[in-house]
């Protein structure tokens, strides 16, 4: 299966999973429901996560993608064409991808970087072929929606991938760091990639998107509007997650459907973005630029959050309850393992 | 379906080909044969014409494709990664493509071409998609014969495309032309794209490959071996035709097989490459390069032969008798029409 992690690492004792209840490789869990809605709203790696999660369980998901990326394939990309950065698209719809040798093929394909040879002009070096074909199918067909469509055809995905916005975002935010002399600093930076590497001690404020009023995809909208659930989070906080409640359609889009939301925290509190911020600390953020948002849960692994109570009560004035499962991959690197995020979900969307 | 040409540009009362026998586009001649196996050897557009010909008569087309290009999207990739130029694999299998809107999309993708925005980098610009599609699957699965089975799959393919060689090659000859002072002058041109744009009045001769015993596609030289018949040209006599015969190990399979051989002649005789060259002229290239290689038909527009009696005379001292059939699209530019060589493939191939 796409992204099924190596059964060996998991069963180590501690997990509240039994064997028997894990879903086997190309067959789904008795807990699988075709007509759930899900949409969830991210990018990179996180999104990703949550993506392999979710087609474990539920028959209609939606990615809602963010797309303020400049850095490396996709920000040379944007530069030298007037499309959209397509690294997160492509990353969510290969976490989408049909559990055949066709669409793992394909996966790997789009996925795959080019190295050029050393003394080369080296301009395809690191481009993404999926870039280069999602961005074909947009010049080709005019339409980011309906390029994404085919894209995710070739792939077989369980589920269908869209932009946030139909037009190319940019991110900028003050950062607060110290100089060599210990004092603190505050710069306004621009560009996902320069706030998401803006360095050690530093944090980040007055997050803002260009153009502000960009136009979300209407596709998104729907689908926000018609899911049963919302998924936020995992990922970049700053430049991942809160991107689509900065942008106002999207934010109000969010506030009024009808949908139930759950928030996924990171494993680790303490990034390039986030220094000195603890878990509470990331829902207050979320507060601030979305006060009329509400959620209804919050999925904790236990040992990212410092201080439970503060944490949960800082839930609580968002209007959510938190939901404590080891939902990390426990390889050392602070990755959502699918299968305990599955099981996380299902017993946030279900309550048991 | 895939080029099929515009129908009212066909029905001039010229044609010897009553309305009624014209295969609907989307269904298949009466005469259309599904055991019928036909290998077909060039490159660039001279192929993708007998390819879009072929697969309105035979089930089981090969095309054997030169692998030497150096100019363009395929020569840049070239230079940057140890792989084979994908340009002329590409417009093979796009000439092959399904006949339906999936084909007919992928194919549209495949051959796409990216423009970059004037002041940038233009990295991209001009590079095939399909290019980079079919570099990345074989960077993935380290066989160029595998690699272009997917691409193949991709589009449906109706038939498969083999390189003539799994090593890149290089193409190089003497050209004689004219200096200011109006005296003849050869030099050696390396390269497919310095050759083919030599010049005007310039004349090719001692053309090669490099490396010289480089290994002919084991799976081309089956197809071969296993044809019912093989097709040669039309295209760019000596960088499209002439380099599969240049090949020791495919010249060998070619003269080795039983089975019969066709060449299509190109419609016009002076090109860059062919400066001064008549139609026999062009056989005589064949007969020059490949001393042992006998022909059965050789396919030919009328318009395009200045000396019949000569012609005919130049093709039985390679064993061939000459069709001669209106293969031309009369659009004024001198590419073939798919169904006119179609239907010139058909008598060629059954005698009537």
């Amino acid at each position: 299966m796409a992204g099924m992690p190596n059964m060996s690492s998991h069963f180590t004792g501690q997990l509240p999973l039994a064997p028997s209840s894990v879903p086997a490789p190309g067959q789904q869990a008795g807990t699988y429901d075709p007509t759930l809605r899900v949409t969830a709203l991210g990018g990179g790696h996180g999104l990703s996560a949550t993506l392999r999660a979710l087609r474990l369980i539920a028959g209609e998901i939606t990615a809602v993608v963010t797309v303020a990326d400049d850095g490396g394939s996709s920000g040379r990309i944007r530069r030298e064409m007037d499309v959209l950065p397509p690294g997160d698209l492509r990353m969510a719809l290969a976490a989408l991808c049909d559990d055949t040798d066709w669409g793992r093929t394909w996966r790997d394909v789009m996925q795959h970087r080019f190295t050029s040879k050393e003394g080369t002009e080296a301009t395809l070096d690191n481009h993404s072929l999926g870039n280069l074909l999602i961005v074909a199918l947009w010049e080709l067909l005019g339409d980011p929606v309906g390029g994404l469509r085919w894209a995710g055809a070739l792939l077989g995905a369980r589920g269908q991938v869209l932009p946030m916005s139909t037009v190319p975002l940019t991110i900028s935010g003050a950062v607060l760091s110290e100089n060599e002399k210990g004092e603190l600093v505050r710069r306004t930076v621009t560009g996902q990639s320069s706030l998401a590497a803006a360095g050690k001690n530093t944090r980040v404020s007055h997050i803002r998107l260009e153009p502000e009023n960009a136009p979300a995809c209407e596709e998104s909208m729907e689908a926000i509007e018609l899911s049963d659930w919302i998924v936020l989070g995992p990922g970049s906080w700053y430049t991942s997650v809160l991107p689509h409640l900065l942008l106002p359609e999207l934010r109000e889009a969010l506030v009024r459907t009808p949908a139930r939301k759950a928030l996924v925290m990171n494993l680790t509190t303490d990034t390039a973005e986030t220094s000195g911020m603890n878990a509470a600390d990331h829902l207050e953020v979320i507060h601030h630029y979305a006060p009329d948002l509400r959620l209804d849960v919050v999925i904790a692994d236990q040992d990212a959050v410092q201080d439970a109570q503060g944490f949960v009560e800082a839930a609580e004035r968002l209007g959510a309850s938190v939901l404590f499962s080891r939902v990390g991959a426990g390889s050392g690197t602070p990755t959502h393992d699918p299968l305990r995020l599955a099981l996380a979900f299902q017993e946030a969307f279900t309550g048991s």
